[in-house]
C-alpha cells in the first residue's frame, strides 16, 4: 500500500465520484457515530468497551487519533510522541536526508528532545474535533440550480462559504465532504499542526523489507513503523518549525497493551481511509475492468520503463527517481491486483446482477445514459491527465497557469478549489519537494512519450495544442525527440527558483511569455479547462442523479451500511485470522522473527540490516515474545475493511489498548475497493511486540520505551 | 524427483558406498521381514491388515509391487495392467513418438489392447520372487582376503558366482546387495519380463504440468501417471515384442480405495528406493558440503547454460536435448537442495557430535584416515567422470573400448561389473537410446568446455593424456575449440552404426585405430582404469572397516534400523500430513483441481491443456469429489520416507488398496537423503481420485476404469 496515499491524492483526476454502500459480517468503514447501533455484535467478536465511547471524538480512543499528510497517526503519550508507519514517515526522513547522513537508508533515533528533526513542510498533523451535517444546507443548493453545470457551482459555493467560515477560526482546517451517493453531506473540522518533528525511523530494509516485491503480499516481515513528536507555541498556537515550540499535550494517547494478542482476537482500526468505489453502477465497474485498468496499467509499465533506463544511467538519477518509481509501482501491482480480483471473482457479473435486481429508479435511464458518455474519449483525456501528472516541466507550467488565472478572481469564493489562497502555501511545499525529485533525463523521455502516444490519436479525439506544438516538426520519433530537446534547451524554468517564481507570475506575463513550456500550456488551457468544466457539469449531474441509486441500494440491502471512504475518520473492527493461500496452502495470521531470517538474501529488497539478524540470532526475545507463538510475532493479519490512506492506523484491541498498526492490505484487498469480500479480504498489521522488540534489543531506544510505558529489557 | 532414478544410475561413479541407519518416528525405509516387528506401531497409526502379511512376497500387496526401469510400478488388473509415474514412462513415450504423433506432448491413450505400443529396449519389469541371506558366504570371502584390493576381488568374484548361478534359471534377474555399512549380504532374485507396451499417459503439460519450476516443490499440480502392460509368451517366458505375445497374469493386483483418503489417515509405499546416505561418517557429510554440492552444482550450472545456448539454435536440437537438460536441471536442484538442507539444519554439526559420541570403535581412526585420504584430487577425477557421462562421442569411445578390453577376458567371472555378457544387451539398449538425445554442437561445446576446465587443474592434478592432445595445439580458449573442431571433424565415430559397430570391434582394432576420438580414449584408460581400481581398493576398505562403524552407531541408537536405500524393494509408511511453509503459511495435505486453473499461465511450464482446462471449468467431478474438500484433490502429502527410485511407488492405505502414486519429495526431503527431519520431509502423491477423474471427465477411458474396477461417471 506504500505511497497509495500520495498516488491517489495525486492521480485524483482520474477517480471517480464515490459514493456508500451495504454491508455484511465484518465488512464496513463506520462513522464513529454508527457504531452504537452496532455494539452487540462488536461485543460478540470481543469488544469490552462500550460502543458508545468509540463514537465520541472529544474522549479516548478517538481523540487520539489523527491525520498526518494523508495517512493515519496516533498519539502515544503525553508529550504528543506519535506513531504511524515508516512508508508515512518517507518523504520526512528523504527532507532529513543530507550528505552526511542517509536517514531514508540508514533510520534515525533521536538521542533527545533536542535532536528531534522538523520533517520539512508539508508534514502536517490533522486532529478531528468535530463533524457537523450540512446535508440540507447543500441540498437548499442543489435544488436551486437550473443546470448541472450550475448545479456543481452552486455546491461549490456553498461549501467554499462553509468552509471559509469554518476556518476562519486560526489554525483550523476544514472540508466538506459528500456521503451516501450525495444524499448527506459533513462538514469535517480539525485542528492542524505544523511543526512535526522525526524521532525514530528503523532504516529502510527494515521498515520496507521486501520493497515491491513483497509490497500488497503475505506472508510479510515489515517493520513499517515511525515515531514523531508534535509541537506548538508555548501558547499552544501552531506554526512551522519554531526553537521556541514545546511538546504538543494531545487530550489523551493510546496505550500499548500488555495482554498478548492472539489468533481470533478483536482488533479495530480508526483513521482516514481514502477512497473506495463499492456503491458506483455496473457500468463504472465495467469500464474500469475492460478500459481503464488494462490501459493505465500498460501506460504505468511504460513509464515505469523509462524511469528505470534513467536510473540505469546514475546513482543520483536512481535515488531521485526512486520515490516516482515506487509510486508507479506500487500503483500498477495495485491496478493489475484490482483487475485480477475483478476478474477472479466475477465481480462486473454480480454488480451487473445487482443493478439490474433494482429495477428502475428515478431517473435511472438517465444516469446510466450520463454514465456511457463520460466514458467517452477517455484516452485522449486519460493521456493528458497522466502527462500533467508525470512531466514535471508541465505540470509546474500548468500550476503555475492556474494559478495566475485564479489568483486574478477577486475571492476564494471564485477560485477552483485547490487554488484558493488557503491552499497556496501547500501548492508552493508539494513544487519544492518535487524539484527534490526532478531529473532532467527522465523528464524529457517521458515527454518524448507522451507526445509520440499523443501523436497516435484517432482523429476525432486529437489533443490540438499538441498537434501545433509538433507542427514545424513532424510526428516521426525522430522529430518529436527533437522537438522536446529544443524545448528544454529553450525553457528558464528547470531551476528550483524559476519553478517558485512562477507561482507569482502574474497572468498576463505568462501569456506574453516566449517560454515554450508557457506557450505550450497557454495553448493546452481551454483543452484542461474544458475538462475541468465537463468533471464539474458530472458533478452536478452526480449530485441529482446519484442519490435515486444509492437510495435504491440503500432499500434493497436494509440498512445495514456506511459511507464509502472519503478521508474522512472511520473505525472498522474484525478479528485475527489468517486464510487460504494458493491452493494447497493456508495462510497463517502472524510471522515471526525466523521469516526475516528466511527471506534475507542480502540483496535489496532482501537485505536486512546486520544488526537485526544478529539481534535475531542471539535468541534474545525479552517480554516480546508472544506466548502462542514461542517467539516474536513481526506482522499479522486481521479482516478489517480498510484502504490507502489507513496506512499507519493504531490497531487497538477490545480495551482500546495499541496492539500494532495497520501498514498494507492483501493483494485480494485491491478489488475489495470495489466489492469486499470476507474470504480473503485482509488487512496486514506491524505488530507492536516487534516494534517494542526492536526499539529494545536493536535501537537501544530505552528513552522511547519509557515514554510509552514499556520496561525495557535490553537496552539502558 | 524427475528423471533422478535415471541421473542416479547414470551419476554412480561419484556415489558414496551407502550403508544402515537408526530409525526414530515414522522415518524408514524397512526390509519387508522387519514389519512384523513394528505392527503395533503401523496398527496405531492405521494398518488394518495384519503387519505379517506385508512380509510376504509371495502375497498381496506385494506380490504386485514390480521395478520398472529404475522406478517402482504395481499391477492393477488380473490382465497384467501396470500403473506407474508419468516421468518414469517418458523415455518410452519418446521412443513412441514420431513425426505423426509426439506422444510425449500429447499423451497417448490405446483404444484397445491391439493399439498398446511396445515401449522399446530398456523397459523391462522386474518381479522380486524371493530374497536371500548370504552374509556367511560373503563374509568367508572377506576374511580369506590379504589386501583391500584382494577384499574387493574376492567379494566381486564370489558375488558373481552367485548372481550367475541364480541366473541359471531362464528368466531371472539376479543382484547382491551390501547393507548395515557390510554387515548383511542379501541376494536379491527377481523375474524379468521384457515385453512392456504402453496403455495410456496424459499430454506432459498435464503429467508433468508446473515442469522444472514445481519440481520438488508443493503446492503441486502433476497428473504424473501412467499405465504399461505387461505381456509374455503363451507359454509363460519373456522376450522383446512378439505379436504372439499374451496379457500377463500377475499373481496379483492392487485393487482401488473405495473410501475417501483424508487428512491424518494412515498410507504406506511399497517400492524400490534408489540411494540413501544416512550412516556414512562426519567426514563425508563434511565433504559433500564443502565440496562435492558446491563443485557439482556449479559444473552443472554452465553444462545446463551450454545446453540452453544449443538449444536455441533450433527446435530439433531443443526436443533432443530436452531429457538431458531435464536431468540436470533436476540434479542441480537436488543438489541444491541438499546443500540448503545441510546449511539450515545444522547437519554436518549434528552428525560430528553424533560421531563423536560413539568413540573408539575397532579400526575407528584407520576409517577417518581412509576416508580423508580418498577424498584427495576430488576435482580432478569428478572432471574426468562428468566429461564421460556427458560428452557422447567420448563415453561411447570408452564404453566400447572398456567392453573389448573385458570380453577378451575368459569369463565374466573375471570381468567387470557392468560388463558382464548378462550385460551386454543393456549396453547396446544405452547406446541406442543415448544417439536419440545427441546433438553435435552440444556435444562439441560441452567437450571444450571440459578442456578448459583440465587445462586449469594445478600442476599436481594433470589428466596427462589431456595435456598430450592438446599439446599441438595450446590450451589457450581458441586452441582448444580448434582441437575439438579437428576431432569432431575427423572421428567416423558419429553415425548410430558407428557407435553400435564400436561395441563388437576387437581390442586390438580399437588400440591400432588412427581415430582421434579413440586414440584419445586409450591414452586416458590408464588414468580411468587406475580410478576404477582404487574405487575397488576402496570398497575391500570399506567391507573391512565399515562394519565397526556401523555397528557402533546400531548400538548407540538402538535396534531400531533398517538398511540405507539400495534399489531393493523397502515399505515405508506413516500419515497424510500438512507442514510448515515458509513463515507464516502452513502447506495443506491436498491439493485441487482449482490450483491446477489458478496455476495456468499458457505458457510451459504452466500451459494446462485446454481439455483439461475445460472438465475442470464445467464442474463435473462424479464420484471423485473428496467429501472433506469437496472437490477432487490432485496430490496430496505424507510423512512417508522415500527418495528416488520410489517414482511410480503405489500408496496404499490401511486396507493395503491403493489410493494414490508417489512421484516426488519436497525440497526439503532432498536433505533427509542423508538426514531424515520428520518435521519438514514429506513425501507427495497423485491422488487416485485425480487418476480416475482425468481417465474419465477429460480421456473418456470407460475400458481402463472399467478394468480398474471403476464404474465411469462420465466415459462410456
Amino acid at each position: 500500500m506504500k505511497n497509495l496515499h500520495r498516488v491517489l491524492a495525486l492521480g485524483s483526476l482520474l477517480a471517480l465520484c464515490l459514493h456508500a454502500l451495504p454491508a455484511a459480517a465484518e465488512e464496513g468503514m463506520w462513522l464513529p457515530t454508527q457504531l452504537a447501533a452496532r455494539a452487540e455484535q462488536m461485543k460478540s467478536l470481543g469488544l469490552e468497551l462500550p460502543a458508545e465511547q468509540l463514537a465520541d471524538l472529544a474522549k479516548a480512543p478517538l481523540n487520539a487519533i489523527v491525520n498526518l499528510g494523508g495517512c493515519s497517526a496516533s498519539f502515544v503519550s503525553a508529550d504528543g510522541l506519535i506513531i504511524t508507519n515508516h512508508h508515512c514517515a518517507e518523504s520526512a526522513l528523504q527532507y532529513v536526508t543530507n550528505d552526511a547522513n542517509d536517514r531514508l537508508r540508514d533510520g534515525f533515533l533521536a538521542g533527545s528532545r533536542a535532536e528531534e528533526l522538523w520533517a520539512g513542510p508539508g508534514t502536517n498533523l490533522l486532529i478531528t474535533t468535530e463533524t457537523v451535517d450540512v446535508t440540507a444546507d447543500m441540498q437548499q443548493a442543489i435544488r436551486s440550480a437550473k443546470s448541472d453545470a450550475a448545479r456543481f457551482k452552486a455546491l461549490d459555493l456553498r461549501e467554499k462559504e462553509i468552509v471559509k467560515e469554518c476556518e476562519a477560526t486560526p489554525g483550523m482546517r476544514c472540508s466538506l465532504v459528500s456521503e451516501m451517493g450525495g444524499n448527506q453531506y459533513r462538514l469535517i473540522k480539525a485542528r492542524e499542526l505544523r511543526d512535526v518533528r522525526l524521532v525514530a525511523a528503523p532504516p529502510e530494509m527494515v521498515g520496507f523489507y521486501g520493497g515491491d516485491v513483497d509490497n500488497w503480499m503475505w506472508p510479510r516481515h515489515c517493520g513499517d513503523f515511525a515515531f514523531f513528536r508534535a509541537y506548538v507555541g508555548p501558547d499552544g498556537t501552531s506554526s512551522d518549525f519554531d526553537e521556541k515550540h514545546v511538546p504538543f499535550q494531545p487530550p489523551a494517547f493510546l496505550k500499548v497493551a500488555k495482554e498478548p494478542l492472539e489468533q481470533g482476537d478483536f482488533v479495530m482500526v480508526a483513521g482516514y481511509p481514502g477512497e473506495t468505489s463499492r456503491l458506483v453502477t455496473a457500468e463504472e465497474f465495467s469500464f474500469a475492468e475492460k478500459v481503464e485498468y488494462p490501459w493505465q496499467i500498460e501506460t504505468m509499465q511504460q513509464l515505469i520503463k523509462i524511469l528505470d533506463e534513467v536510473s540505469e544511467l546514475s546513482e543520483s538519477n536512481r535515488a531521485r527517481l526512486r520515490p516516482s518509481r515506487f509510486g508507479l509501482a506500487n500503483y500498477e501491482k495495485n491496478n493489475r491486483g484490482m483487475l485480477d480480483g475483478f476478474r477472479s471473482s466475477n465481480v462486473v457479473a454480480r454488480v451487473t446482477a445487482r443493478d439490474a435486481a433494482l429495477g428502475d429508479f428515478k431517473g435511472s435511464k438517465e444516469l446510466k445514459a450520463e454514465i456511457l458518455r463520460r466514458q467517452e474519449g477517455y484516452e485522449r483525456d486519460a493521456l493528458l491527465g497522466w502527462m500533467m501528472w508525470t512531466v514535471d516541466l508541465l505540470g509546474n507550467a500548468r500550476l503555475g497557469y492556474w494559478l495566475a488565472r485564479e489568483k486574478k478572481k477577486q475571492s476564494d469564493l471564485e477560485r477552483d478549489q485547490g487554488y484558493q489562497e488557503r491552499d497556496w502555501n501547500r501548492l508552493s511545499d508539494r513544487v519544492e519537494r518535487g524539484d527534490a525529485e526532478f531529473v532532467l533525463e527522465a523528464d524529457k523521455r517521458l515527454f518524448v512519450w507522451f507526445l509520440n502516444r499523443a501523436a497516435a490519436l484517432p482523429a476525432n479525439a486529437r489533443i490540438e495544442a499538441i498537434d501545433r506544438f509538433l507542427k514545424p516538426y513532424g510526428t516521426t520519433p525522430e522529430a518529436i525527440a527533437k522537438a522536446v530537446d529544443e524545448l528544454y534547451a529553450k525553457t528558464s524554468l528547470l531551476p528550483l527558483d524559476a519553478k517558485m517564481g512562477l507561482l507569482t507570475t502574474k497572468r498576463a506575463d505568462i501569456e506574453a511569455s516566449s517560454d515554450p513550456a508557457l506557450k505550450l500550456i497557454v495553448d493546452l488551457y481551454p483543452l484542461l479547462r474544458k475538462l475541468r468544466d465537463d468533471g464539474e457539469r458530472e458533478s452536478g449531474a452526480d449530485a441529482r442523479l446519484r442519490p435515486a441509486f444509492v437510495a435504491a441500494l440503500l432499500k434493497a440491502q436494509g440498512d445495514n451500511t456506511y459511507a464509502d471512504a472519503n478521508s474522512t475518520l472511520r473505525i472498522t473492527y474484525g478479528t485475527v485470522r489468517g486464510y487460504d493461500g494458493p491452493d494447497g496452502s493456508f495462510y497463517k495470521p502472524f510471522t515471526t522473527l525466523a521469516g526475516i531470517t528466511a527471506k534475507h538474501t542480502g540483496e535489496d529488497p532482501f537485505d536486512a540490516p546486520k544488526p537485526l539478524l544478529d539481534a535475531i540470532a542471539s535468541g534474545d526475545q525479552g517480554g516480546y515474545r508472544a506466548p502462542e507463538l514461542g517467539t516474536v510475532p513481526v506482522n499479522f493479519l486481521s479482516t478489517l475493511d480498510t484502504t490507502g490512506g489507513n496506512s499507519g492506523s493504531a490497531t487497538l484491541n477490545g480495551r482500546g489498548e495499541l496492539v500494532g498498526l495497520l501498514f498494507d492490505g492483501n493483494y485480494e484487498s485491491m478489488a475489495a475497493d470495489w466489492l469486499f469480500d470476507t474470504a480473503n479480504t485482509r488487512s496486514l498489521h506491524v505488530d507492536i511486540r516487534y516494534v517494542g522488540w526492536y526499539l529494545d534489543r536493536v535501537m537501544g531506544a530505552g528513552n522511547l520505551l519509557r515514554e510509552l510505558a514499556i520496561t525495557p529489557s535490553f537496552a539502558k
